[in-house]
């Protein structure tokens, strides 16, 4: 240990690591040395003695350890820094207790599940945020209507409301799949010891329920070897972050001058340095380039262990681990730019009846009137309906177009004809589950709310879990000293 | 639609497209068109006599049509030329009403789920065999002794008990993940017609129900534009292949001729054409090949939808839907060529002790011996098998190095050193939760029967869903014929 | 090699290598063969007459051999095969002599040389093809305004031919950098055996100038190990898909129907099943679609050795070549709708005009005339042409804000300032180096002359040296058998 | 401009963006100013005394501009900022005169090309140091006896020179791949505004040689829209990395314990905390992870623009840049532990020669003999062999399978055989082109010094070219003044 290490080595590997530990990892570590440490004592593996020596040592260093800005030479990490200052006030002898019956593997292990816990949990706050955000929009958007694409071509008339709550749904769903990966990630790992657990008697549930986990993980190899703990949280993170990025170009399109559906107010807009006229939406825009870098990150995290021996190896330590929580945090950075946009995106229904009007859309809904009301087939209707579209809606195209298709004259009146075509009629009759009218949402409202309502319930069952182990374990540290002294 | 199209068109994009129709979806949309004439029946949406009159057309058809090999001129796709065909059954008049309240959009998305659902369906069940192979071989493996490695290294004996459950879990976990992903492809469609809906009174449970559908996808316009029924199996699918290549990188450093801990029959080897001494486990390598291919397709499949607009659009279409079901076959091809392997996966005990001893890999049972039976601290009993092992095990270096680091005499005699260097007794005492003595298996025998339970339940219950759909449906159809006549 | 091997393991491995090989590699492997057997016969490494012996058979072999549908029990692969039917006419002694100084390993990887050289010659071609019909189209837009966009929003003016030309110099880029990728393909690999070499007097160099090389590889290890030959051309193909699918997008955008400025003849476009308005260019969708799937693949091939040891390894064999070369088909798909696509692409100056005016988007000038004829700053005078446009083009706005930025009057009169924004003006004036304007359009066009001139002489390159290998190889055959008599 | 952003938008795009600016970029975007300031001088197109004026601000501002921490109220970027100071200094007139005939479209593209062109020379620079310790290391393995190894079984000896230098090839390779990568960065955008260039008479040829460009890139819009400059040197960068991940897996094999090819010094090799006998190599599992995490984010990169409208978008600007920039860093750590473990390699001949004789692996060379010597086939020689290494070298095996083969006695005799199936027998007599023996290396070395001779070469031109532009400038910049003064 006290070897020194190449210059090279330490400066592109060690330090590094050292620092990343600094900054992310040291209230976990110090947090499972007192949940390893108190097991020991309840399991009595320590001598008479040591687990109150250990404890008044670490208590001192709980306030006084600062480590060192560069690893301290002949260190290999922060473990190492750490129990070297354990051996300066309690005794190198009393100080290696600590480290009976467990390897940095599982230690480590343990750390980086809590620190990816704390980022998850705090990742779904920021989906829950915007989630609310997106369901108070979207209920604002009732009535409120517009044009929606398939193709890049206005095909139906809507309302705001469909519309967004279609991708609430789907920002929900990513969302509980972030939840379930979460799920994968809070099993402890302490007592797996290198790989094969130990011969000490320990209590692996003990560790596991002071930490906070919900279970610990079952087999020792899996614990060590596995990836899952980082890959599933990065695909339901990458399923995320590619919604974004297909709603950004929806958006964008939408909000391009010529179509001119959606607007943002002028503090989200920037103009451009050399062309007056341009204002640019590039809020959405860069929604889109910190999705797709958040999902390159999550792609680059999976694709790290293809072919890697399945083994423990580094790539389950600190440098993956510390690139996904920073992928973590410019998700939230994402996610709240998302917010925002939601939040002050304006619609504009002057327009969408314009282009519903302009481009034919509604003629849709005069081929079905014209089944339902006249009694001819679909195929038939869709094509009167057709020619009269590309007529520029010319009632006399209509009329004779249906005269050939269905062998009689048109019963309709031109004011029916004209009312048939009202885009506010079209949303009004699709009343079918799903659908835009009022009757066709009440689904989709109720599936939005037991979305956002089995997230908040997630949130708040990983919080109280959190809150009480933090009190469990701050309870036995101090009944330990106690019963210690009997 | 009777456009001439452009050769190029057609070569490029319509007919491969027809023949992914005709190859893959043809049995799907007849289901598709039944269930949604039944539905319009029942719902009093067709003039009297016209569903009855369908009926008899599609009936014949059912039987009579088989589709030209290339894609009729001035058509689009098969849906196309299955109508004209009705159309010259049923007349043109009649035919048309099939289509009423629906569009290619629902009917298709409706379809690729139900393809999808039949191939992730099989998919489950190859993991199902697999798993329960791996369950036999594991079984077989208690106190079948191995080493486990760590960084490439070996550190601990184990079994291969140990070691093939601790993969079981992690796949069992991937196929819960495909299970999972699969209620999200479990949801019906149709009835979202172009994005809105419709005005007519469908029924959308009806539908959902008689196509043994979970329920249908709340809100119309996702239904349309949503990726997740694509994205999440390829995700999860992505998982499992990702460890089966980490898998096949840790048994080709095994099955080494240098390693030697695990080997395969001749009729799994290959030899080399020009080095007579060859014998290569390339099944392995074929395993990690597959794995990698099939991963690969999953990452282009998911790629895909980067910055696509959130809309109804052609990725969501028959392309990559078929490519996604060319890769699930891929996948079981290689699921099956894992079960052949670990099937016949024969491991050298003989070995496992050879390396053990040679390579100082129980010192870390040493180690904590010294710890428990000789009261010393866990850092200093390290030390002193350190330097034993790099002796090369000459107990004359342990008895020094102890005296150095305890202050006293090592009080173990030359029998009992040697007893806590048995590989065997590594393992026996190694009983804590998930360790490879038969009390820490105790949770991992329980878990990997749970998974392997919930896994068969999940396949039973989409069979039994199918099943029982199916039945309705032709209840249903053949029911319709009789009360048309009333 | 007679060792039945395990059903499962030929199923899944052996026989779908076997169809591989009959169906893409055969050929060439019929050429390496004799290639071989020319240099060993003139290198005199075969005993005299055996030469003479194996060129009968083969020859007899070339017209007769038609390799069994499946692969025929106890064999690996097509090479045994083969040399099982050379054995049958040549004798077993004597057949074995043809493999002599080689392995399976360089043969095969010689042979993936020569199929993907061919392939990726017929996609240069492809390149060459599309990029002409690109330039012409180019020059056609030379005058036919249309405008341009930053960030969703339109932002110039420009020509067709600007446009056009920007995108045509970005494809030959892509081009030639498979023009290079093919150069790495490019080396033979034959005598590098298993890995080594041999201890055989063999000539290298003239069984590559005999299969049509470029020069032998000049590692024998690196020569089996590598995996540039197929990851190089990989990145370049993923380069050239990935601009079309951001010309996609650009088009897409440009032809919706609210923007308008392009479009597509009938031939091209694809109606909706129910919405009788929609015209949907669905061609570029499609190109999009087959570009990011053509990506894909090269991405999986690329990901595909990560972490591969660097060895011989199956991942250098067929299943991957041949998926590769599958992508090559698709990518000369998707470029041949390209091609269709932008011979037939249409615009609309008129519109592009509405949209200049409209939309304020000359302004630029505008502003650019103030500094240069009214002398007053860059800032200033953006300033003043902002309002103006903000205003609607009012022109009393844009005096008044003139008059606020600069202290003085505006002196341009209203003509003026009409003249100043016109389209065409905006145009005319860019005859900066690279601008749209004839003077700016000289270096570009030179440029993509340039290009595709270097393109079609690569092609031509290739060309003349496959033929003249091919004819080397035919007359070193024929003379062969006459030497052989001496 | 002077519009207050919300505050999300600033914390979450603004002052990310500007930080990234003033990190990175301010140095370049100084030297554009002069450049362009200088261009505009010597075209006349400024008003007298006003380039002179500008001339005195900016150079205060060379010494004096110090940006704020965070980006101040009201301003989008660094550049605005920066024109504040300028303004301060000069009047508002005067400093908007700076941004005449460009944009910040050209000026940012400027200067991140000119930021990217620093960090890839840099990074060849990092190649060519490690090429020539590769080159060193290889030379000193000449005679250096090793084994080689196909599909992870002992294949072939060879010597640590071929080996080392076939590595050395494919890393050359891919340091020319990124030096062409550099040529698509090395043109310049300034002079192409927003995207149509402009009606002043700008000369490009002049700022793209002050800037120490290799010429200005041709089309305008190309200019602005182009991603080659990122994806290229994204392609060739990930090319490396991949290579080294797969010399990383192999070299884990051959630095295991129970191969023991390769070997590594203390001071790169770390501890077990918890198993007293672990060196584990991990200085290669970190340059396998830090190589994966490099072409994690080159991929990233790569796709960021797949479907991103082919306009001026916000994805080539510095969040991208600014990521990828950070990757090339990372690549450089990587490359300098490549180099610093390659220089420490040591090997182990005597193993070597231990693991060909254990697994037979010179029996290859004994078939070969075989043919050579006693007339065989190839086929039956590689037969008998076969069996003689299977049976452990059994010598009476081996004579037994020949008679069987050949139909008469083995001529040779023990000594003989024993002398085929030297290692170092095996080495020398692979002297055809490419093999381990001296004369099979000529050209290997030739090829390794000629590609490291290109590289240096790149290198310098780079270098000298930046050194003359940078005088060039400075020239400019001074005699500006004075003629200024005319």
């Amino acid at each position: 240990m006290s070897a020194a290490f190449s210059k090279v080595y330490v400066d592109r590997v060690l330090d590094p690591g050292y620092r990343n530990w600094k900054r992310l990892y040291l209230k976990d570590s110090l947090a499972v040395h007192r949940a390893h440490l108190v097991m020991l004592e309840e399991r009595s593996i320590l001598p008479p003695g040591t687990a109150a020596a250990l404890k008044v040592a670490m208590d001192r260093l709980e306030t006084e350890f600062t480590p060192p800005e560069r690893i301290p030479e002949g260190n290999e990490d922060l473990y190492f820094v750490y129990e070297h200052e354990l051996e300066r006030l309690a005794g190198s002898e009393e100080a290696a207790w600590l480290h009976t019956a467990r390897s940095r593997n599982d230690m480590d292990n343990t750390v980086f599940r809590l620190a990816l816990k704390r980022e998850l949990l705090a990742l779904l706050r920021s989906f829950a945020d915007c989630a609310a955000v997106f369901l108070e929009r979207a209920r604002k958007g009732e009535g409120e209507l517009t044009v929606l694409f398939t193709h890049g071509q206005p095909a139906n008339p809507s309302t705001m409301a469909h519309y967004l709550s279609a991708f609430l749904l789907e920002f929900l769903e990513s969302a509980a799949a972030i939840g379930r990966a979460l799920d994968s990630v809070d099993l402890c790992t302490l007592g797996a010891c290198a790989i094969t657990g130990t011969g000490f008697a320990i209590d692996r549930e003990r560790t596991s329920r002071l930490l906070g986990f919900a279970a610990p993980l079952e087999n020792s190899y899996r614990a060590i070897s596995s990836s899952h703990w980082l890959v599933l949280p990065a695909q339901a993170l990458a399923l995320a972050m590619g919604d974004i990025t297909r709603l950004a170009a929806d958006l964008l399109h939408k909000a391009s001058c010529e179509v001119g559906l959606v607007d943002f107010p002028d503090d989200l807009v920037q103009a451009s340095s050399i062309m007056p006229q341009k204002r640019n939406p590039v809020v959405i825009e860069h929604l889109r380039i910190q999705a797709n870098l958040v999902a390159g990150t999550c792609s680059s995290i999976i694709d790290l262990f293809r072919n890697v021996p399945w083994q423990d190896v580094n790539e389950l330590a600190d440098a993956p681990v510390s690139d996904f929580i920073a992928a973590i945090g410019d998700a939230r950075s994402c996610i709240d730019l998302l917010s925002e946009a939601v939040a002050k995106l304006r619609s504009d229904p002057v327009r969408a009846r314009e282009i519903c009007l302009r481009f034919g859309v509604t003629t849709t809904e005069l081929a079905d009137t014209l089944v339902r009301e006249c009694g001819i087939g679909f195929r038939a209707a869709h094509r009167a309906c057709s020619a009269f579209a590309r007529s520029g809606l010319d009632k006399a195209v209509l009329r004779s177009a249906y005269r050939e298709a269905a062998g009689r004259e048109l019963k309709l009146g031109d004011a029916e004809i004209d009312s048939a075509l009202q885009p506010e009629r079209f949303v009004a009759v699709r009343g079918s589950a799903g659908g835009p009218a009022p009757a066709g949402m009440v689904g989709v409202w109720a599936a939005a709310e037991a979305g956002l309502g089995a997230l908040t319930g997630t949130i708040a069952a990983h919080e109280e879990r959190d809150r009480s182990a933090a009190a469990e374990l701050a309870a036995a540290w101090a009944l330990f000293g106690s019963r210690r002294s009997r």
